[in-house]
């Protein structure tokens, strides 16, 4: 909990960054009444899990708190909604980067004043926190980096900057050798914004020591990810998807030793065959589009029902960090290229084709004994929904159950999700008494 | 009206595509109930409409004929979706390029079958005909080339792959020269792929004349709008669209002729002041989104209510024929990085940023002394619907009444829209009043 003291500091932090207080106070406060319902409610959880509770009880203090210093160190603050934005380059510069606001109902009301209705919810979110300034990590960010992964976003970008400095990266529609060297060209000017913004240049030297820093939390967020492919699984998803969504905002040294401390009491769960959930208990993989924070419905609506989330294809999930770079050689030249190929290797929807993603749930639904997938897409994200039809054929071919969900941020449709999430998992229990 | 004699014949032809007859038999009467009603209606139409009429109702008959017989001399056809597919590239192969059936709702409930509800009615459709193999176009097609305007088609494209050929050329997100570049390599590729399926070289002069063929019909349409820029309309706007529709389907050289032949006759009618609607009836710009065959309900709707729609800023319109390509030399290079050049210049919605389509209508709306703007947007479609916002604020800033009109393909909505439209007009009407 906060106290008296720390609120009435953080109250006055955020009015300086252009926060509208008032407001912000019922986003945390629903924030809060979730986490009490949701994460709380959980039993039998590794005791490590400590550090992430106290980060999301005081989301908007600590952390924020840090970035005001920094800034008045004359550093500087870089948000996005992606991971194409690399993390490291903004690093070298001794800038902080942080992933921003985007999902939660919240403001979407007051972004459908000047977005269509029909645009997914995490871009409406992503928008209207900034609309109704109701998130203190946009309003901390010198400068919105923003991409063209989607129509949606990349259309939203061209009207955000009329509300906060925006630099958009061009992030191509294909993976192969031209797209490439566009990427890399992006990532060279972005290497000059980046100079011009925080006045420190970007060397080969410090953009290998963040790299090595950033590449350390894939490394750990990998382990972690490794660990659930136990039976029985040694953590929740919703732990390890709040965790991963931690991971946009929070300090990459202090989060990478956290999780890593994580995973040392997991692997001793492992070897005790100690389990969130019983042996044998559903195993699901979720793919498809990203859950920002607080987007916890469909987890938790599959742990309550005594199935376990064992891991996420998902920018929340596998796709952040499952490359490294490897630089052909410690030149400056040659690590901004293999960074921007360690992000060409993601398996987006935002590439055509995109075989790999459907080759990877497949290979992810081996290795985590996965018995069902949900393949999950948010309201109108043409990308991600289409990509599904191809999902359907091949895990059908695989002989593995999958459910197809579509949902925006509100709750009007959690009585139908719930119904057709636990007709599933019967379908998938089913499946397995047959099999035995 | 086709004969009884004329009909069998084409049957067969149809059948021998694989085209499901009696499915299309259902679609034709429909076009022919639209083409009574809304067409055959007007008033005072331009004698040289004859040609078009003809056409339009002997849409799937005379054209595909001439198709079939170009296939049986060893011909090929190749069908798109899009503006930024170069006919002329398709000509000098000695192909048939045609743009595919995608205009009606005929094949859309079908299509949801695979493809996301909330897609585009115009991604549904093209899609649809294909499904369920009704537009004898797309039967004739020896290729489908589809491009990345959208996610929406992009996606579909991947899917469209599995019934039918399909080859995707990357249209670019930006204008700056390395995407230029980008997409001079594509069509570059799309050469290639053109050589290997028809086996005819493409060369410097069978280029040269491709596009002056190509360009000549761009010419004849430019004289066309810019006939209507004279006050009273020397034609309807339904007829202009259904002109610019056609011409996707017709022989060039002949299609070019009877525009032209059509602009010497309203040459002199504005001479002489004829117009389709009397001096001073409002005039509309329609912009945004494109209207395929037979997607026709707005302008009926407006002309109906007494207004004069004089120009589609729009892919069915001046996107399509604004631009023509400028070669440094005559070397096959050249030319095909001039028609890259061409391309690139349209200012669609799928480029980021897009202020040049805001300045286009600004200017539009002054040289077709337009008294407002309809802003048009297929539902779904994220790229023209966001862009409505900064095309309401510039209108706003410059004075010009501008509506904001998200359809499908269904008339479901038509009294509401119609309600809409004659009030937008009526307050035309007020404000001329007031000014005079």
């Amino acid at each position: 909990m906060v106290s008296k003291q720390d609120k009435a500091y953080y109250e006055q932090l955020w009015a300086d960054l252009g926060v509208d207080v008032p407001l912000h106070d019922q986003l945390i406060r629903g924030l809060a009444v979730l986490e009490r319902r949701l994460h709380r409610k959980q039993k039998n959880r590794p005791e490590k899990m400590d550090y992430f509770n106290k980060v999301l009880n005081d989301l908007h203090g600590h952390r924020i708190a840090e970035m005001v210093e920094h800034k008045k160190q004359g550093g500087k603050v870089v948000g996005s909604y992606c991971v194409f934005i690399p993390e490291d380059m903004v690093l070298a510069a001794d800038g902080i980067h942080v992933g921003l606001c985007a999902g939660s109902s919240f403001p979407v009301q007051e972004a459908e004043k000047v977005l269509p209705r029909n645009t997914c919810p995490l871009i409406k979110s992503s928008f209207g926190y900034k609309y109704i300034k109701a998130c203190p990590y946009t309003e901390a960010s010198d400068l919105i980096v923003g991409e063209t992964t989607c129509d949606g976003k990349t259309k939203m970008f061209e009207i955000l900057e009329d509300y906060h400095p925006t630099y958009v990266i061009e992030v191509p529609q294909r993976k192969n050798s031209r797209n490439q060297d566009v990427f890399t060209a992006e990532l060279l000017d972005f290497k000059l914004q980046l100079e011009n913004l925080t006045g420190n240049k970007i060397t080969a030297e410090n953009l290998k020591n963040a790299t090595s820093k950033v590449e350390n939390k894939f490394k750990a967020l990998q382990r972690l990810f490794k660990l659930r492919q136990a039976d029985p699984a040694p953590i929740s998803g919703l732990d390890v998807l709040t965790i991963t969504q931690i991971g946009f905002q929070d300090d990459v040294k202090r989060f990478t030793q956290q999780v890593n401390a994580l995973c040392d009491e997991l692997e001793e769960r492992v070897r005790d065959g100690v389990g969130v959930a019983p042996k044998g208990a559903p195993r699901i993989l979720i793919s498809g589009s990203p859950m920002s924070l607080p987007n916890w419905r469909l987890h938790s609506m599959l742990e309550k029902a005594g199935a376990v989330v064992v891991c996420e294809e998902s920018c929340v999930g596998t796709r952040l960090f499952s490359y490294t770079s490897e630089p052909q050689s410690d030149s400056l030249e040659d690590q901004i290229a293999a960074i921007g190929q360690r992000h060409m290797s993601i398996n987006c929807a935002c590439f055509t084709p995109n075989q790999g993603r459907i080759d990877d749930v497949l290979r992810m639904a081996e290795e985590y004994q996965v018995d069902g997938v949900i393949h999950y897409t948010l309201q109108f994200c043409h990308t991600f929904n289409n990509e599904g039809t191809k999902m359907e054929q091949a895990l059908d071919t695989a002989g593995i159950p999958l459910l197809r969900v579509e949902a925006d941020y509100s709750d009007d449709d959690s009585g139908q999700l719930k119904t057709r999430v636990e007709a599933f998992l019967e379908l998938l229990e089913d499946k397995k008494t047959n099999v035995e």
